[in-house]
């Protein structure tokens, strides 16, 4: 079977949860020691974990970061301003404890997990990288395909068997994250082929461009879109994939992968900022059925994310005006999803404890 | 000395924190592995809790909320529409771990400190409270004021306490909370009074009043201002402990406390929502040096909360449609606190990493 043949099987399995297992969830919330719904988001939050887990006691009690990383031939174009060689340098760094998810992942408690999916340079030396790469960085999106449909279909499949290695494992909430220089070009492709928005307001600063590059990618975004034939007016991608190949990355395939796979595992899964949340939106293209399963975590400072939350129809948790990636939004998040679990799960109900209820 | 001289000789001795400490902070964030300032929020909070800590490695290892109860004759006005009897039905709620501050609490590690400050009932059979009463409940503030001065001394002196023994304990970390059937009738005077804000506004629907009860409870409020003499329109107010003695709370006296309390043992508070925030706004009118220390929380659905932070010219950390008190939005944002304070202090420098730098 082709990749994409395994991948289209995994697809047709994905079930949509169950209305009724969020109600029972908002009918023992209802009965806690508190005036109803006076949690506000954490309510919902505990209710759409429990109808993913299909009880009305949810608990995220092991946590892990999925951090796939990737390199982007449309760097050559000069979108990013930092030099392609920190993809690599950074994979190093999370190696060594020195990045910011590191710090953030452990004060959630959560693990982390670093796959090279296609980084230019051989990390194959650093400990603890699962090396799966599809390819040393993708083609360069402005002269043609930056993937062919086969590799991308691959890089979607090494987020699925992360996703199962880690439900096998014992975890319950896994969260996205990635590293690629220049990835927030090709997120800005995907999301203005998939939302129909323009490129200009897609088109970001990323790690820290000036108005010059700004318009410098704003331009090329609209000629990768014309060179792959992609029309980006708003009506629906016939083909998700082939956009996906087109103008995506091997690390934000792989993370699509990682929702479609905690979606057949039936486990939830946070997306970090505008660089998932592109990956997000191919995974629910491919596969509308994973929606239930996702929860944003944050509002990145990133403009395309909020085009990208708006096609999902999801809110985020937080806003911090964050915009690093790595899965530090994701990372953030879910200790407000724990908290939310643990409030659900763990409280007494006005009758367990013998409070007086409303007398309205 | 009275309770007054004894809480003015420790107002007289609270100092500002240093801005060059926070700029040293700054400095360091700049160096850190990630896009200068693309943490957002989470940069802030940690060079705010560098400034109070005085080192650019800050942490808040050891967190504790301070939950203070205490009950309110303004009840007798129909402003609340749960019976009184729940203020102590909660505090053994708490005790036995059943309400929302337990499991949240939880979920960030910190410890939760409850101690009775003014409840109607007899609570000192309850393992683990505090029994501090300075009254049994407040008198009602319609009628003439709900403490006499000294009381309103008295309580924010219970607080204070609590902050230097938990400080003397190990924590570094504190955060507000409180239970007390009708407290957001005091909470809506006292931000009245502080920040000259209509009635209207600040007037909210507690744990759920209809739109009758609110029309009662505004009606409450200005009557309580008008027969203390309490001039609500924007001025300054020349007594601020005279005016939280009339309009306020023992259990809101006493968070005051834990705020001054806090900022005279050099430690970072974070304020819960509404209620907490009013007792931040009489600490601030007390002891302006104060405001270096507090951290609001989140953003209360409480309209009065908004107002508040206006005043006291803070952001909150987290906008989750909360409005149920007892710490739980303190609590929630203790765990951002410490994913701030560890990635300050934990990541590597550009150069201890060897990553290369931005080429602009």
């Amino acid at each position: 079977m082709s990749y994409e043949d395994v991948l289209s099987e995994i697809i047709g399995g994905i079930r949509p949860t169950d209305p009724a297992q969020e109600q029972a969830a908002w009918d023992r919330l209802d009965q806690l020691t508190k005036p109803p719904r006076s949690l506000g988001k954490l309510e919902t939050l505990a209710a759409r974990v429990a109808r993913v887990q299909g009880t009305d006691h949810p608990s995220v009690d092991r946590k892990a970061i999925v951090l796939a990383a990737g390199d982007h031939g449309v760097v050559a174009e000069g979108v990013s301003p930092f030099p392609q060689d920190v993809t690599w340098q950074m994979m190093a760094n999370f190696v060594a404890g020195g990045a910011a998810i590191n710090q953030i992942a452990g004060s959630v408690g959560a693990d982390l997990r670093l796959f090279d999916v296609g980084v230019l340079s051989d990390v194959s030396h650093l400990p603890g990288v699962r090396v799966q790469k599809v390819a040393a960085g993708t083609a360069n999106m402005a002269l043609g395909p930056a993937m062919t449909r086969s590799e991308a279909a691959q890089a979607v499949l090494v987020g699925v068997s992360a996703a199962r290695d880690l439900v096998s494992e014992g975890y319950d909430l896994l969260g996205t994250g990635e590293m690629g220089i220049g990835n927030t070009t090709p997120s800005a492709a995907l999301t203005a082929a998939f939302t129909g928005a323009e490129v200009s307001r897609v088109v970001g600063r990323g790690t820290g461009l000036d108005d010059e590059g700004v318009a410098r990618k704003a331009d090329v975004v609209r000629r990768a879109l014309a060179i792959n034939n992609i029309v980006a007016d708003g009506s629906p991608q016939a083909d998700p994939l082939g956009v996906l190949a087109a103008v995506g990355g091997l690390e934000i395939a792989a993370l699509a992968g990682v929702v479609i796979g905690a979606a057949e595992q039936g486990v939830c899964v946070i997306a970090d900022g505008f660089i998932s949340g592109a990956a997000t939106l191919c995974a629910i293209r491919m596969c509308p059925a994973c929606i239930d399963y996702v929860f944003p975590s944050h509002l990145s400072v990133e403009p395309g994310h909020a085009i990208v939350l708006e096609a999902l129809g999801l809110e985020p948790i937080l806003e911090m005006d964050m915009r690093l990636g790595e899965g530090t939004g994701a990372a953030l998040a879910m200790g407000i999803v724990d908290a939310a679990c643990k409030m659900i799960s763990g409280m007494a109900t006005f009758a367990e404890a013998s409070v007086s209820g409303s007398e309205q």
